[in-house]
Order: structure tokens, then sequence, then C-alpha cells
């Protein structure tokens, strides 16, 4: 595969869409983007990094991170995350709290807010620091010893967050937290507050695309619990879009406000897209449009 | 009318349905009363009371404080507070944040609990503090000087309040919370855990029978607000139960899981009946009974 | 009590009301009728009728025809039909089918339009013909031979009636119809599209008035069962608006989308006033100032 | 590949699970069928068929015929079915009239039953007879000429149909009906009705995956719309199982409650596994264990 090829008619496809869709405005940190920037970067399970565009500029990973706290919670347990979350696709954007009610506090999957305050709270209760854990591993696999919360951000989230808290306390009167609230949704504030760029986010990724091996070869996961990773990002991983993206991308994705937009090519390669602009289902419009061409020049699709 | 008769009546008929029905058990101090107690008390406007059975034993107020904070709030306001909750009934039980959700944040009505909570934030709101207004207004009515809140009970509200937190923190995502939440909800369970006597429950809604006259004949509220309190408590007052309440005792009714119930025959007399045992729905079996007794024995249903 | 004079501060208070809202335009029957009239009749328990404008122009009866077939199933039966509707207010206007849904296609009243079908379905299956019961219901009452389901409106009602069907099939699919659905609707819908006058509904509506006697001293049912239509009618008698009217008119109502409401003050009268213009929850603007003024000129408001 | 081998090996694996789940018992035509049956056809895009087991007995086709429809309507149109129905994942498994009437009535997808009845009332609307349609689509694409709707199976879907009702009813309210709802369901209850065996099931898969081209050669749809019909499947083929399969199988799949499964390898081979033991979810146990073990051994996954 000419990565580099691939790449160029990614860019020229993109380009004409920089800039298009809306930054997210609920929290200041976010909104003060540069919405005309964009990144693109490859990481091949061999090692190598591609990239164009501003793969060294660093954004909030937002969502994204879900994908990784998972992955850690799943690396240090023998499943039993799953009696404290579904694996299965949510229905309408604004339901979650109708749905939390009508199925016990058990939240559909582990990519909606529910589920991933699910999984940082479990994170945080298996390793005693859910933000140090994440820390550790994203300098570990990137390389970037300073890969840092952006606090700004965190503190941004703190205090928008009044609805995660309603989740949060919701599934507590369920019995569904195990630690307090407000420590959990601290942690899972500052876990979508990490700082990276794209070139880190595709290195990271890898642990997808390697099915739980990490970059030091050593695994963090068993083979098994990476599909679930894997299956989750393809039927969950873009908000109320999942259908469009395995229709237009037909990678499994998982995308963040922040603008990213992390794909994977199983035993191949991650890649991670970033243009600040988004749509109305908050995904990455240049993003979007990028992971479609990446897949389409270089035969990715798996529809 | 031959209050003491009536309530001779309501006595015999109650009786064997003293003990009958299960206590509150979601906090120790709630499930640990005694269930074979009762006390009936009937406070005239004209400032006589009469009672029998354990009219001076003092349980936790519960729900029935809903009536009061929203009277003092309505003695403060021209009724800006109805632009933060509704005045109609609910539906089903379970559903109050379904309901939330889909009516963005505003409340069906002050005395299920996310209109309760409303009120009681308005009320610290308007007043720097809830509970110290709550507690004057009660010992002025009742003429108890130390009429207090149990801070056993407030403790274990405050312990157990995680959905009330959670119905909190989604009406502040909506923007319909003045004070922070933890702060509001602090003042709520306190409110709810004011002790007090049968014999002082029946003084106290004498406010509600006078159509908003204390009982040193100042005027708290303007008559036609007081007729809200009166309505709310027809449609509103028991829980799922409003329509039941209606038929069988067919006078306004507030009841609290302490046990007691408020009922009042307007311009004539408040009547407070305390049982802790609760039906399925929540609310007073022996209370209902000689309620429903008291209603028919005196000819003041109203249909 | 001189209704006279009291129906002359009615008609004055009114006045500058009548035409105000909207007529129902949701079938063209409705759609077409003059705004600018009104209507209002007393009937009392003793026999005479008192009344005034347009007291004798014909309407279409709509969800008041809810509260007589009740009537009528409730006569037949000791109570069987709560077993397929409960007895409590509803929630939201627009959330009857989640309701239905989550309650298991039982109903939450008589007075909601699933709660309805159930009953109309109930009259159908005990008599054979639940129009021709209520046609000979109302004829023996209102002493008019002639009063007849209107067939342009029981026409376009049908035609209209999708929603309905969905909620008559959903019951169905939960067991809860007797009759095939089609059959059932059909019922309902020429049952809500009787053609009676102002004067003709408050003599009709005495049935309540009286607890149950008919108009020939007859007892239709049970002095017990009439209270569950007035306990009924407070609390869910007027659509979405059960706590507004509680608090303004403080009398058992119910209202219809043809723009007439019945309002009773037991043991005394019934009333109807008549205005076809709505407002945004369904019931009659005009209708509503004038039993406001008729409770607080006869003094009749419970509250 | 050497099919040969990979179906021996999917045997092997399922023989144990052979009988495995419970028959659907909602209608009797599917409750009296042998439970252990098991069939496994494999055709490939070459036009070469293998396969195991019961592949020529004859089953329900069930939910699986909602993939052909939806090809059949997207072969005669751009995209306007869209505006009728989303592309997107669906919530908890019960709550479909509640998304329906939150949505206005447009279905999440084509492969709920709400979706699935705009699509075939789509194609009635387009073809005067969808019956007709399929039936031809399907002689065509299996050879068999007889192939033809179960009419004992289709009466029993006609009879149970009530919920079915009350969706297409509330659709219809709704302004999302085409024809008159009984006539659609009719059609839609005969859709699912047709009789069909493992092979001929695999040989009509092949136009998903041979991206909409028929068995003559000539295109029915064009290849990005193919596409939708593989992503759906990926997405939303599996009931509320999708996330399940997607981890478990990684292939594209569509199931039915008569206990097959179609799966795809885009541009290589259709599956169809059939048992018609259910699990809770309504997919066939012994089918799934067969898909699992097939992408397995041939390296089919796509994860």
């Amino acid at each position: 595969m000419d990565y580099r090829h691939v790449i160029e008619q990614v860019m020229s496809t993109t380009a004409p869409h920089i800039g298009e869709g809306a930054v997210a405005d609920y929290i200041p940190g976010l909104a003060s983007v540069d919405p005309k920037q964009f990144g693109f970067a490859v990481a091949t399970v061999d090692g190598q990094v591609y990239g164009d565009g501003d793969v060294d500029v660093p954004f909030a990973i937002e969502s994204i991170s879900k994908v990784f706290a998972l992955a850690l919670v799943l690396g240090r347990q023998d499943g039993a995350i799953w009696d404290r979350v579904h694996r299965e696709p949510s229905g309408m954007p604004f339901n979650d709290l109708i749905e939390l009610e009508l199925e016990a506090g058990i939240p559909r999957n582990p990519y909606i807010n529910p589920g991933a305050i699910v999984v940082a709270d479990q994170l945080l209760a298996d390793t005693g620091d859910a933000v140090s854990t994440l820390r550790d591993f994203f300098r570990a696999e990137t390389g970037n010893r300073s890969l840092e919360v952006d606090s700004v951000i965190a503190e941004s989230e703190l205090r928008s967050g009044d609805r995660n808290r309603a989740i949060g306390y919701l599934m507590a009167s369920f019995g569904n937290m195990r630690n307090p609230v407000d420590l959990a949704l601290d942690h899972y504030f500052r876990q979508c507050s990490f700082s990276i760029t794209c070139a880190e986010l595709a290195k990271a990724g890898l642990i997808v695309a390697r099915h739980g091996l990490r970059a030091d070869g050593s695994r963090l996961l068993e083979r098994a619990d990476a599909r679930h990773l894997i299956a989750l990002m393809t039927t969950c991983g873009t908000y109320d879009a999942a259908g469009e993206f395995a229709y237009r991308v037909g990678l499994p994705c998982k995308s963040g406000v922040g603008g990213a937009i992390l794909a994977v090519v199983p035993d191949r390669c991650a890649i991670a897209a970033w243009g600040p602009g988004l749509d109305e289902k908050g995904n990455s419009v240049s993003g979007a449009v990028a992971l479609e061409a990446f897949a389409r020049a270089g035969h990715f699709s798996v529809f």
C-alpha cells in the first residue's frame, strides 16, 4: 500500500471542505479553536506514520478517549464491565436519560455518555486514578512524554457538566456507580480533555488495529476483547450517525466533538483525521470527507 | 358541627386498620417507626383544635412540606414561580425524569419531587434560607417554639438522595435551578425532615383552609394564590392516587411518606391524620381510611 | 339560589370573550362552525332549566360523551371496567401512546382517548350497540326524541381517526379490546358525534349531579359509582388543563373540542357552556370564562 | 477458498448446538416447526453453491425479506425512501412505538418493523403489487419457479398483527403511509411469509454480495445503494443484538424469526444459516454459532 499516494488523494478531496461545519461551542475552550485547520495521519501496524496538514497541532480528544478507557478496563478485567453497560447501539440522540430510566440504569453501550461514565468509574475503581492510567498509556503509545490534560478544557467541561451529573446520579440511584459521582465525573471530564495531535492519536489507535498489542509489543488486552472495541466503533462510534458512517466510510470509527475521528483497518493501520467544524450530529465534516476518501482510495471499506 | 362526635366515628372506623400497610423503609429514620400508632386532629378556622390518638407524637413531615414551601414562595412573589413549574397532574409514577426530559426541565407540578425541588430552590433564592423560613413559619403557626428539623432523618435523606440529585442536575442543565444543586437539595432534604405532630400539622394547615391567613390574622398570600394550593392538593396531592383520593375522600389532601395526610375543608378546617403504614402508592392506609370516614361523617366531601 | 341573576352575571362577564380562541379544525364538520356563538344553560336537580344565548343551537358533543358512556358502563357492571382502565390523571398531552406502551395497554383514565375507546368497546360488548344505548339515554334524559348522531361529523371523525386506530390496535395487541378494533372505533367516532344543545347537555348532565338518578327518577348507577364520574371530571376532565380548571372554576368539568364544557355542582345542578373557540389545550375559551364567572357569582367553587 | 472444508468445520462446530433455543411461538405456523433441523449454504459471486444439512427444507423468510424489499425499492428510486425512514440503529427493543412518537412517525431504519412497513408500503406504491414484485425477484434469483408465499404463515401473521397495525396507523397519522394501512400490511405480512430454502436464500443474497448485480448479470441497484444494504445489515440486521453479532461474526447479517440468518462477504459470497431455535433476542442460536464458525474458519470477519 502506497500510503503517501493515498494521503495525497485524501488531502485533495478534503481541501474544499476544510472549514465547513460549526466548531463545538458548549464550552469556551472548544469554541475558540480556529476552524480552518485540518490534519490527517496514518499509523501502520509495522510502525510507520504518514501524515499531512496540521498533524502536529494538539486538540481535545473528547469522546475518542472512550475507546482507550474501555481498552484499559477490558485489559484489567475478564469482562465484568459488561454487567454494568450493554454493547448495543442506542436510539434517538436525545433520549439517553429516558433509556437509562427504562433500562434500570444500565447504559446501552460504552460510547454514549452514560456508558462512558460507567467505564471511567470502573477504571477509577480498578486503578485508583483513571486519568493517570490513561496519561501513562497515551505517553507510552505516542512517545510524547509531556502529553497532558488541557486543564482549561477540563475546567470548562466541569462547569458545563450538569447533564452528565444528572446521568451519573441517576445511575448511582440504580446502584451502578462504584465511586462518588463527583469524583468519577472529575476523572471523566479530564479524560475527555487530553490534548493530543493527529499523529499521536493515530499511534495510540494502533492498540485497536493490532487487536490489543501495545507499541512495545506487550499485550494490553485479549484479541477477543479488542474485537469488542472494533465492533462498538462500527455500530456506535459516531453518535447518531453510525449507520451513515458505515455506509460512507465502511470502517470502524470513533469521533469526538473536538473535531477528530479515529478509524482503524484491523491488522493494518489506524487513521486520525482532524478538522474542528462539526456537522449537526457532532462529527467532523472534513474528517468524514477525508476518511471516506481514504477508504475509497485504499479500497479499505469492509463493505 | 360536632367535631368530637365526628372524630369518635373516625376513630372507631379506623381502629381495625391501624398498623396496616408498610412503613417507608428507604431510609433508616423512617423504617424504625412503630407502625401501630395513629393520630387524628382537626383545627378549625376559628381556632379550635380537636384530636384523638397519637396526636402529640412527632413524625417526619416529608412531602407535606411541599404545600407550605409553595405557600411561602407564592406569598413572596407574583406568580413568577409558574414559569418554572407547571400546575397539572403528572402521569405514571416512575416517569418523572422522562417527563422532565420531554418537557425541557419544567416539572409538571410543585408536588412531585422535581417541582418541589424547584420550589425549595426558589424559596432559598428568595429568602437566603429556605429551612429557616419554613421553621419560623411552622413555629409561628403551631405555637411550638422548639419545632425543628429531625437531623437524623435529614442526614438519611441526604444519603439516599441520588435520584433527587439526578433530577436537580437535569433541571440545572435546562437552566431551571437558581442555586447550586447541592445547596438547594440540602434545603430540600431538611425541609422534608421537619418533625411535627398531628395537632401541629392541622394548625399549620389552616393557612390553606383560611385561604392565606396566618394564625395571627396577617395575610401570607392572596386568596387566589391559596386556591392554587387547594386545587393542586386535589389534583396532585397524593402521588399516583389523586383520582382515588378524590373519589374516596373528596377533599383536597397532601400526603407524605412519613405517614401523615393533610386535608382541608376550605373556610372550615384543616385535618391531619397520621399512621405510618403506607399503601403501595405511598399514602397512609389508616390515614386514608380516617379521612374517608371524616368526610362521610361530616358530609364534607365536595363530590 | 337566583339562577337567573347568576346567569346574567355570567353573560355579561363572558360577552367580551365570545369569539375568542380557534375553532377545532382537524375535521371539516367542526372547522365550519361560526365561532361567534355562545350558549349557557343550567339544569337543576329539581327539574328547572335556565339559560341564555345560543342554548338551542346543536353542536358536536365530542369528548363530553365520555362521561355518559362511562356512566352507562358503570350502571351495568360492578366495576369490572376498572380492570381495563385506570382512574388517575395522565401526564403530558402528547404521550398517550407512550403511556399505553409503558403501562402494558391499560389507559390512565376513561377521559383520555385510549380510555374512552376502552369504555366504548365495553359498552358495545355489554349492549351490542353502544351508539343506540347512548342515543336512547340522551333522548330519555333530554326529552328530545330526535336527538341523533351528526353523520357528517361522524364520517369526518372516521376519516381522520388514524391515531385513534393506532391506539386501538396497540390496546388490542395487549389484549385490552373486546370487539374488533374497527367496530369499536366506529361506535366511538359516532358516540363523539352526537348533536346536542346546551340546554339538552345540561339536562343530560343531571345524571352526574343527581349521583346516578335518571330524569324519570330511576337509578342508572350507584351513588358511589357516580362519585367516580365526578372525581374523574375534577382530576381529568379538561385535557391537560385539569389543574387550571380546578383553580379557576373549582367545579368538576368535562370539555369537548366541539366547544362545550359540562360542569356539575353535586346535588344541585348541571351546567353546560358552549362557545366554539378553543384555547391551545382544546378547552372552550368563552366556556371557561363563563364557568369561572358562574362559580364565583354563585359561590359554587368547592375550593 | 476451499468452501467445502470451511463448511465441514462449520457443521462440526454447530452440531452440538442444533436444537438449542426456542422456536418462535407467536403464530402457529412457526410454532410447529421441528427445532432439530439445521441447514447451511454458501453461494459465491461466481455462481457456485455449497451447502450441508437441511439446505433444501423450506422455512418462512420473515424479517430477512426486509433486505430484498429495500433492494427493490432502492432499485426503482433515487433515494426518496430516505425521506420516509432513517438509516440509524434503534435503541431498546420494545420502544419502537415510543421512538416513532418522539420522531414524528419516521422509523429509525428499514429493518425494524415500522421501517419495513414503510418500505413495503413504498414498494406497493411503486409497483402496484409488492408481493408479486418480490416473488418475481426471488424466482429469478433462485431459479425456483414455484417459490411462493406460505399462505398458512401469511394468514397467521395477519391474525396476530395488531401491534403492526398500531405502528401502521401511527405512521399514517403522521402522514407517512402511501397506501391504506390494511392494504400495505397485507403485503407486508405476505412478504414475511415467503417460503424459501437455505440454498435459495444464499442465492438471493448474492444481490447484496454483488453490490446490486442480479443473477442474470443485469444491475438491480447502484453499487452505492447496495452499500446501504450492507451497512444496515451490520448496524441493524439482528434486532437488538447488532453489536453482539458485529463482535461474534464480524459480517453483515440479517436474521428472521423463522430461524434463518443471511450473511454476506462483499464481492465474495452470501451465506444462509438456518436453525429454528431462537435466542431471547430472536436470532437463531445454531445459525449464529455457524456464522461465527464460518467467519473464523474462512478468516472472513471484517474486524
